[in-house]
């Protein structure tokens, strides 16, 4: 950073997902000197985690380094360091690289998986919330696949062709979808299994899908996933997986190999550590602002914070964050000079969920969408969405090539997990 | 595998490496069924692996998995295990997914780092051997560029930027070109550091570079080299890093956090254990059928072979890989038919390594070719023999893009080694 940022008042971003990102970004012209803490050197683009859980992009492919982006941007310095705590009196953030005093905060940390207390019965689930999760449920899935095919025994076949997903919102949809793909379209070629082994279960504790979409695209996707073979049980709770099998609430046992958790988020526990009370999944309760009520330097935006606009609490959704995380950078200016700050309105651009080829339901503009248009209008927000240049084109071929010729990009066991043996363990 | 292949012998090849899946490929029609035993369900293009560990390309992008180059082929089936040991009598692979029995093997099982007996003293050092290596050492550079970066103290600095490089060979040389375009080129633009600050040693033992080359193009390799800001250092030998300290044979103490050790390697050990006695490097001494003495139904290739040719030992390069894996094929096919076996001749199609931008050295016909035209060959050689479109196509996007914009394909830290505290504990 150059020396004549060094007097400014001090703005630091925890978290470098949509929300830190564009506050940052925001910030480029303001009289701040602005610090970016992350514990990653890159920004990732979390809609499309399923993809590399899934095979069907490289996980570089959805990241994309923190310097390249803030390249131009001379008042912003990056700091990779672990956030411990915040130290209100004496306005600092206590992390792994040392202290870092400011004179306003902007608490983006994001979301963490919730396993609602299942912790120690859920040990053997997998998650889906940072890129090595990602990489380690391909890794997993496509391992399973080897397995099966090299087990004689019928049972243990099966279990090790049962795919269990926990969640019916848009990521237990996504996954199950892209998973139902990856193993007809993609992995069948190579490993001819028999179609009355593989089981993809989609399991949802409500009584419907996608309960922020209209009944009607629920039911759109439920015929979706039902043809690509996926299996939906509704009304159904999960309460443990030892490895081998998933055990329901109401005492039934589904022998599985693989479990992915896809059924709730709550906030960054650091989010309780900035000094207001917290409301539901663990958000901090801010201000119309987006002001802490205590602490009126330190803001929090994205799945940190709790708002409410007209009685409904903001989802956990990217484009809640990105917004927040320009209004906040717009708010630390105004509180810095001493000028009255401007409440949050969210504006809703729509929302998007896609189930595989040709297949995605929206709501823009008050109108459902589904099938091939809602889908072209995924494929094309997304490719927009990513960042630089490189991102975009080696994604769209990816999907250029998958969708022509159904060959996954990224069929490669980077690590096998348990080693070989575990053949013959079981 | 077809039913119709069951009765047909059975061909079992030990490793995918250039000689493994030459060997696999050239039994396509031949009337044999083979087994395919690798530990990875990837191909890999090992010699692109050093621009993996210089953030150039992506590790998905030099390996491509088995399934997918074997879909064609119905008499080949593939099988992921550990290999354990060879049973000449029971004519049977001890494998961790279970015992696999053959009429004739070929042993293609590679080769491993050699560190001449001194692990502990090199506990340390970051080798380069497959994708995780690779990946590893990727994470580690920018892990210490970026610490450096924090580092106030100019001694912890500078040690954070030194990169030991121990080997003059075609590995060393391209390793330390890449790093000095890495950092000089294209970190640099992020973290302004001092250049007096970063310093690249390459290390050789003997008194030059590339002593496959001629001494001319071994003295265009150096000055290239200099020019890059890289030190060599011939007539040295390493003896130990401690991960803070290399120390030399002559008792100098160099402060650096890294050491990347390309200066050996040997069989893989499992040629050791082809029932012959080896030779230099470990590599099991084979008649001119590439059959070994003792067991005329196991062959072994490339560098797991010790072949010698007018006098010469054959290097452990692709070429005598791929051209042994194909002569291997043609004379188990011959073995099995009792007919009689033809010996193996290799014809060197010409040796090449890359320094950096618009440079490389080659010696091809006969005709020492250095600077852009040498350059411009190993590109379009590389390109050409990476399998599959994806990887071609991603490859040459990477390259364009670097070489135009000085912007490295994977500036990603993916895994952060030893956690972020290290910044205090040194």
């Amino acid at each position: 950073m150059d020396a004549k940022y060094q007097d400014l008042p001090h703005v630091v971003i925890v978290g470098s997902g949509f929300g830190g990102l564009n506050a940052a970004r925001s910030l480029a012209k303001a009289p701040v000197r602005v610090t970016l803490v992350d514990r990653h050197n890159y920004h990732l683009f979390v809609p499309l985690l399923y993809q590399v859980a899934t095979a069907g992009v490289s996980p570089d492919e959805i990241a994309y380094p923190l310097h390249a982006i803030f390249r131009g941007q001379k008042n912003l310095e990056i700091r990779l360091a672990d956030v411990g705590s915040i130290d209100y009196a004496g306005k600092k953030l206590v992390t792994s690289a040392g202290d870092i005093p400011y004179d306003a905060l902007i608490l983006s940390a994001g979301s963490a998986t919730n396993l609602f207390g299942m912790e120690a019965a859920l040990d053997h689930a997998l998650q889906l919330k940072d890129l090595e999760d990602a990489e380690r449920v391909r890794n997993h899935i496509l391992q399973q696949v080897e397995l099966a095919s090299q087990e004689s025994d019928a049972e243990a076949r099966c279990a090790r062709l049962t795919f269990v997903i926990v969640g019916g919102g848009p990521t237990g949809v996504e996954i199950s979808g892209a998973l139902s793909e990856l193993v007809r379209l993609v992995l069948d070629r190579d490993y001819h299994l028999d179609p009355a082994d593989f089981k993809i279960l989609l399991v949802e504790a409500t009584g419907r899908l996608l309960e922020q979409f209209s009944p009607f695209l629920a039911g759109k996707t439920e015929s979706a996933l039902h043809k690509k073979g996926v299996e939906i049980r509704l009304n159904a709770h999960v309460t443990g997986f030892d490895g081998y099998n998933v055990t329901l609430k109401d005492g039934e046992s589904i022998p599985a190999r693989t479990l992915i958790w896809a059924a709730g988020v709550k906030a960054n526990p650091l989010a309780g550590a900035a000094g207001s009370p917290t409301a539901r999944q663990g958000r901090v309760k801010v201000l119309p602002t987006l002001q802490t009520p205590e602490h009126p330097e330190i803001f929090a935006i994205g799945d940190a914070a709790y708002i409410e606009q007209r009685g409904q609490m903001l989802p956990m959704l990217a484009q809640v964050a990105i917004q927040g995380g320009r209004h906040a950078a717009r708010n630390v200016v105004r509180f810095l000079a001493g000028q009255p700050l401007q409440p949050f309105v969210y504006h809703d651009p729509g929302t998007l969920a896609t189930i595989g080829r040709n297949q995605a339901v929206a709501h823009i503009a008050g109108l459902d969408l589904w099938g091939f248009p809602a889908w072209f209008v995924w494929v094309v927000v997304h490719i927009y969405q990513l960042i630089g240049h490189r991102n975009r084109i080696l994604v769209m071929i990816e999907w250029i090539r998958d969708y022509l010729f159904y060959n996954s990009a990224v069929l490669i066991i980077s690590k096998w997990e348990d080693r070989l043996d575990d053949a013959q363990t079981k």
